[in-house]
């Protein structure tokens, strides 16, 4: 019975990785859509969503396969729910990255980042691919350090999304109010993927340490 | 052993209709702060938003001790999970509330609203308020039929959503990139609140006919 329920936790981890690696791909993927204008990165990213979704389905149906028959307790059951929310957020960001494709496609062939906000946006693209890269190696090897690093990343983000607001509300924004709009809801798209990432990571530390950050 | 869990599954449907009843009032007084610019509105709204974090927390808590203690299975188990992804949308919904009290507060003693977006405001607020009023029902006595109306609001909702697009896109636009800002992020904020309430809505119809909308 013991075995049973650490093999099928294990493979609900292991669905758990394959959602943290298929997000980054996306996010990866989604920035490129947008920074180079790349209609093809943008469709795959939106094609894969559903991927994504997919596995999320799988662990909702292996956690609740797992309740049923082994019915855990204590710290294993904690560990079930945590990959519950864990999938949740993991959920979410897939779909924050679909939202950066799409307004990265809704412009083609126009870019929807004009050349001042390019740097900001690879900045927090660079700190949003390290947090989900963060996730997945937690996901694989518990580490409460590793997951509270993911605090200090949000931190970078908010401040690059403060800095996003300077450039917009600038006097000398010369872009108008659409570029203005897209680059309000791309910069929250990023900064909502960074905030899920720490509620992973958060999640995961509970685990470890059963102790909410 | 059946009585118990059914009186354990009631209290945690209860705190869960406390939260819709919470995030219900939440957002009417986020948006009175936001369309009358009524500071002590917006306070309460974000004093208040720790207590529905607090029914999260005891929904969660009350879950995994019904869990550990009874261990469901079927559709007994299928109750016990949804309940804990209906607490999660809601518990969402409240930030969301918590977002647009903000956003009054920051403006604060300017509206944060020009005049000509207060129609569109007041509609999306309408239907969020009516789509928190259903869950509530739904919750309280579960019916697919008005789970189902909940995307019927969320269209009406994406509708609005669309026409303050328009407004702000419009080359008559007099109040600038920074009011734009406010606005297209509480735009997200409304339409925000309206997919979690479908959500939450789909959850309760799945419980409810066994099947995924």
């Amino acid at each position: 019975m013991r075995d049973e329920f650490r093999a099928e936790l294990q493979t609900v981890g292991q669905l758990l990785v394959d959602m943290a690696e298929g997000i980054r791909a996306a996010m990866r993927q989604a920035t490129r859509a947008l920074l180079t204008a790349d209609r093809r990165a943008a469709e795959v990213v939106i094609a894969r969503d559903a991927e994504i979704d997919g596995l999320y389905r799988d662990v909702e149906e292996r956690v609740c396969e797992l309740l049923a028959r082994q019915a855990p307790v204590a710290s294993d059951l904690r560990a079930v729910i945590t990959a519950l929310h864990v999938a949740a957020d993991l959920e979410r960001m897939g779909d924050l990255a679909d939202h950066v494709a799409k307004t990265a496609l809704r412009r083609h062939p126009s870019p929807a980042v004009p050349a001042e906000l390019r740097p900001i946006f690879t900045d927090m693209a660079e700190i949003a691919d390290r947090m989900a890269g963060k996730i997945g190696s937690v996901l694989a090897d518990p580490d409460a350090d590793l997951a509270a690093e993911l605090d200090r990343d949000d931190d970078a983000m908010d401040d690059l999304h403060r800095s996003l607001f300077g450039v917009l509300l600038d006097d000398a924004w010369p872009y108008g109010v659409e570029t203005a709009i897209d680059a309000t809801l791309l910069g929250r798209f990023y900064e909502r993927f960074a905030d899920h990432a720490v509620n992973a990571g958060e999640h995961v530390v509970y685990l470890v340490t059963g102790e909410t950050v």
